[in-house]
């Protein structure tokens, strides 16, 4: 059994993280925490994997913290500049445990996670590429990152296959073309009963092949926290890892 | 057996027409017209109705001159104004022969009219409403005209209903929401291999209605020509009709 | 305000209409009730609509024991055959207080409610029609009875218009082409992840309209109860009216 | 300039073919030949690769013939058995020239190919999995081909990762659950206006991973056979080689 602790037990994901522990078979809960509980709880004979989902402002300190105290990690939380991980690669080096590990997802979901490795791996075989985004309408910002990191990903695959920009022979638009990202046109629907959603779209001359990934709500992140948990308690990743693709045998 | 002549009869439309009307089995062609040929050829004894699809320069001459050898007329030229539309009705009160028809479609795809028709009916029941339409990346305008009266009928149908503007609480946006139209964010995708398609999305706490129309060649455009020939030549429509929801039982 | 009470309270929908009562600007909470409690409670003085969602096996009697305390009822619960309609007609016909109302839906979700009604607008427009619908694996009966309805409309509408049998060539097949029913193909998909979903593929040469409902969750069918209990509570709809589509302005 | 020669030249495909061989900048025509041409005159000094796209009659004799005289081939037709397959490899065992090539693909279209490869990698991370293939009504077989391959793709993946049934408790059914290939269902749509369609669809507890590819008419099939005249030509295949998915960089 996988000992895992959750920080953040009582945010919207840690709560489901809590959940997820406990039903999964291959492990139990140790510790749940939340602001204002004591960290230096968490140590190797009580916890093998953390589970940090928090907010941005305090997730970097969490986890240089738990780090220190020998731990592994892994981070569901947002917003890591490349500073903020040398600062956790720089933590791993002088870590008190041998191989010790921290992954940090941007998303969790495998649907999304394959869909954007798809549409890198299809990119060089067709003319055309366009990325819709769809989400509820309280999200703030649009294009969602996701939907960013997809289209950044067609348009470096397009790049080093040689191919040109995408035909478009538009010639008056009021805007609805969407918005230009490396090359792509990105487009955001908000609509009320969606929660996240993105659908990529390729065209050949008489051929289209689209991959669409549905998160229907927040359950959809824990096959891949679970996964996640599994891979890092495994010992197999020692050091900083970025990405759920790393964890998929792809 | 309805006797049709052809206007435009080696045009890219015009063609599918002369073929359509060969193979239905009420129909038979009686002239076939084109550029430089002489249009006084065509009478009410060797025609019942003709079809008109040339370019929007010349079809109000057509339409008129025809108008006035005591024909019925089908139009498939876009181009149309009120003054356009006027001097048609002129001719019309004017015409030699009672009862005289002219019909004129912006689209004659069955599924894109019943699309269009279907958003209207919907729209007062969705908090949110958007529209994407997807073309070959030879269209030289965006959004397509068929989208634009989709948003604009589903814009008039929420303020008839009372509805206030669509949730959208987007804070950042660098142009991937789209071109409002009325109120409703419409959205423009180009690729290759695609022909003409639009998609409604409404949706509701919970719900979505998605109503999607897709036109993959010309052909889709004969059922809805041979439909507006076959109510034309049953006399039941005096006058000037514009639009192929007239002729559906809906 | 609308004076609503709920009979099975404590179940899934009735949880759910105890929400949606309460958050309604319009209406206003009287009595929850659930198995073993007293549903004499319940009076005109009190109350203005009842929500029934219970079981089949209960149903009919709260149903007659509400009509008789002479107040209106909107009823969730499904199993409805013509000899329990009969039995709410006659109890209508000896209620308490003029003009009362019982309302019975197969199906709250505004969405699917209106694509089955396009379904039946669309289908004498096409040479081809199929369903699709999708559900979560938990569902015992296959295929859904909304998808039986809707088929069932299409080839009554069909029928209606004079068209003959679908096109389709198979010669071998191992039962793919799913369950037939009046005419029309109907394929049944059980995904995990998914909830209850249906979508109506129309063809013509050269185009296709697809009409799709999705309904995310249990808060899909609240837009419709709510519908209902205004409607029911306007007093427009003595005696017994069956379907959400009534209350729909199509 | 790769110098291609027909054979079939007049059929539904090759015409196409001469077509995209006259379109490709880096290739020409050679020889178009059909039925009752003699194919001696077709050799390494006026041809670099032949595309043979006849009838399963004489297909095998064809290529059996050509890697005789000396030239690559590339093979659209269908219906290679394990025997016929046998007989190209032992032609090109004893062929004139070193390194020679023979490519034979059950499908040209890169998104179908891409879909089926994506589905085969996909399926080992989700719960539930179902393919959906939709084609024009005049096709003879159901379900297609291609449709088998990727169900056995899955189960074949599905069952090397360790993962058991598909979860489905569906208890009464007339059909509509459709045909179950390697423990995956099948279904088969026909619609008039459709050409060849297939959906595959993965779900987990919250969300769902949806990849489809639409070959709209024949002229999809086109970039992969030259691509696959481009790979055969380079040199880098000698022998035999079966599937398009060998020639795509994944």
């Amino acid at each position: 059994m996988i000992k895992v602790s959750v920080v953040g037990a009582q945010g919207r994901m840690g709560s489901h993280v809590v959940d997820a522990v406990n039903a999964a078979p291959d492990a139990e809960l140790a510790l749940a925490l939340d602001a204002g509980d004591d960290l230096t709880q968490i140590t190797p004979e009580n916890t093998d994997v953390v589970v940090e989902f928090t907010v941005p402002s305090v997730a970097l300190g969490n986890v240089l913290a738990l780090v220190g105290q020998g731990v592994d990690v892994v981070v569901g939380t947002t917003g890591w500049t490349d500073d903020k991980l040398d600062a956790v690669r720089a933590a791993l080096a002088d870590a008190p445990r041998e191989g010790q590990s921290v992954f940090i997802a941007p998303n969790f979901a495998i649907s999304a996670v394959l869909a954007d490795y798809f549409a890198r791996l299809a990119a060089p075989y067709f003319e055309s590429a366009e990325v819709i985004e769809l989400h509820h309408p309280d999200k703030v910002d649009a294009p969602s990152g996701t939907a960013i990191h997809t289209a950044q990903g067609i348009g470096a695959a397009r790049a080093k296959a040689g191919l040109g920009a995408v035909p478009d022979n538009t010639q008056t638009d009021g805007g609805s073309r969407g918005q230009v990202v490396d090359g792509v046109h990105v487009h955001a629907v908000r609509l009320r009963g969606l929660n996240a959603h993105e659908e990529v779209l390729f065209g050949n001359a008489g051929e289209q092949l689209v991959i669409r990934a549905d998160s229907f709500d927040r359950g959809s992140f824990m096959p891949g926290v679970l996964l996640a948990v599994r891979k890092v308690a495994s010992g197999g990743f020692p050091g900083l890892t970025v990405g759920l693709d790393h964890f998929l045998d792809l």
